[in-house]
């Protein structure tokens, strides 16, 4: 398990003996290195802070799977069926649960990049043009000739939160084994995936462990998995990854009452050493990794929650960084609580950092 | 009330003194008078069939009233408060009540014109467009520099019909009673206004009743106003209008139980020989005219509804064509919920013809 996610990182390792006094205290840092109005390629941690030797430069962290259209209608009341209703607002916004993990990761601070398909079209442009805005790195985009840009419509109910999720997304090829063949994967400390074309998905971890297993320590990739759909083929993925995170609804479908439950019952599923992860809305997370130990996390509510679309891909996001830089699963645990709980307060994601 | 409804259109008269024999049957018509698939000007009465002398053009209808683009996800069953789901399929349409109405009136042949705000952007070029495609008159735009163009969220769920609608609709002026100034009364031989900004429609509505006084009987315009939305504001719209449609819903919120109370119990609030109509879904629909007879057509459902979206607005626009054309009141009742039936029976509008 060198490429387990709990290890230091080695360009973190790198970098502190290098004396960047900037990566002396990776947890706390997300929040210390906040984003301008309009932040770009230039916020990236190598180009900016105390004078660091290029090697220190933090590799990226690629995440794999859906990007959609989000176009967010904001109620104070969940529509009963058949009626009629104006909301007090509404706004597009850039969406997909491995497209939002970028999202807030970039806000976060760190260096990423979104691997997936689009359509060309409007909503395609809308996508495109939101991507670079938060400095995420599109090179991975996989163009398709055929099928339409999946599109949700969200409808967030500001009065209690919820956010209930009408996505239409049947016919645009997911990217392929083959596509993942022409990522470098050098260049990222950490690769997420968002459970969907599992067989596929599958070849492209197993790519990542073959690479892993013949190259430097320093140079292993760490790899996560999300199972979010209680759709059984996604669970085809649990005996991959480093970590993998598993949703409350799944948890249930597999018959856990509590995030506790379920990361210690699906431990004989994940691969050895691995850590798993389940997050229970109001109730905080809980994780269990290769030590046995298990982990827990309250939630951090915020004063009034207004919309929780996003919230598990924030947790996501900021679990992920906190591990790559190399910190405890404990410590990971409650930061992703903690930014989470502060997107619940705000509507979208600028307010999270 | 020689403006009222249901008069024999003055143009309708003189295309049968002509001896139009298209005209003679002006109810049937609008059924064989099938649109082909790209219909444009070129398929307007006054342009195609038996030879008819120039006098005999038929003179369009105007509606006034919302556009915006509707985002129609359908699925096959209404989703639960904070779940996520992947609809059947999704798509854009044009939107709103008076656009509906001109799309229907465009499709059973009738000569119709749109006029409403919109807002440059995507939404608004879509709409463009999709007016353009059915052959609706867009003069009247009014293009308007501040705002956005509305967008409706809707739910439409195909094994019971049923049609959510959560509408993004505050910031966009609507057209005003000056904006109204502009339009050339001898165009129209109808009017029909859905009740939003009542104060400035009561405007327009009065314009037009000026107009009648001082001009020939055949150049009359009738008029007709929707009271679909239970704001007691809109209610000022009840005298005026030759016809009034009134929804179930406001029936409701006035203390209605049935189309048959409504009718009767608004007849005091319309103008002295107006017409009042109710539609009540499944039940049909009831009206009384200026001689105070009451008259009822059932419904005529499909075999199985799938799509109630702008069903009241097909209705709406099948009534108006048919009174439009000297149907008797009965007989345009009976027309408005047989091709408001076709309407629910099909997505979208282009199969109820």
């Amino acid at each position: 398990m060198g490429a387990g996610p709990r290890r230091i990182p080695a360009n973190w390792r790198r970098a502190a003996a290098a004396g960047g006094g900037r990566e002396e205290r990776p947890h706390q840092e997300p929040q210390q290195r906040r984003p301008g109005e309009e932040r770009g390629g230039g916020r990236r941690p190598s180009c900016s802070g105390p004078v660091l030797l290029p090697m220190a430069a933090e590799k990226g962290i690629l995440c794999v799977g859906l990007v959609c259209l989000d176009i967010i209608s904001v109620v104070d009341r969940y529509p009963p069926e058949d009626s009629d209703s104006r909301c007090l607002s509404q706004r597009w916004q850039r969406g997909g649960n491995a497209s939002n993990t970028c999202t807030v990761l970039a806000l976060l601070g760190a260096p990423c990049a979104f691997m997936g398909s689009l359509a060309p079209g409007q909503a395609a442009e809308f996508i495109l043009s939101d991507f670079k805005r938060h400095g995420v790195d599109v090179a991975h985009l996989a163009w398709q000739s055929r099928g339409e840009t999946p599109c949700a419509c969200c409808l967030v109910n500001c009065s209690n939160g919820s956010r209930t999720v009408t996505l239409y997304d049947t016919n645009l090829p997911d990217v392929t084994a083959a596509d993942f063949e022409q990522v470098n994967l050098s260049q990222y400390k950490w690769i997420h995936w968002e459970g969907r074309n599992a067989p596929e998905q599958v070849k492209m971890l197993q790519r990542v462990e073959d690479h892993n297993r013949t190259c430097l320590p320093s140079e292993r990739v760490a790899t996560s998995v999300e199972v979010e759909k209680s759709r059984p083929e996604l669970y085809q993925l649990f005996p991959y990854g480093d970590v993998v995170f598993v949703s409350k609804d799944v948890a249930r479908a597999l018959g856990f009452s509590s995030a506790r439950e379920a990361v210690m019952g699906l431990r004989g599923r994940v691969k050895p050493g691995a850590t798993v992860i389940c997050a229970w809305a109001e109730e905080g997370a809980d994780a269990m990794g290769p030590d046995g130990v298990l982990v827990h996390s309250d939630a951090f509510p915020p004063e009034r929650v207004v919309d929780t679309l996003g919230a598990g891909d924030t947790f996501n996001a900021a679990v992920i960084l906190s591990l790559s830089r190399g910190n405890p699963l404990s410590a990971a645990l409650t930061y992703g609580c903690q930014v989470a709980g502060r997107k619940c307060g705000v509507h979208g994601y600028a307010g999270i950092v």
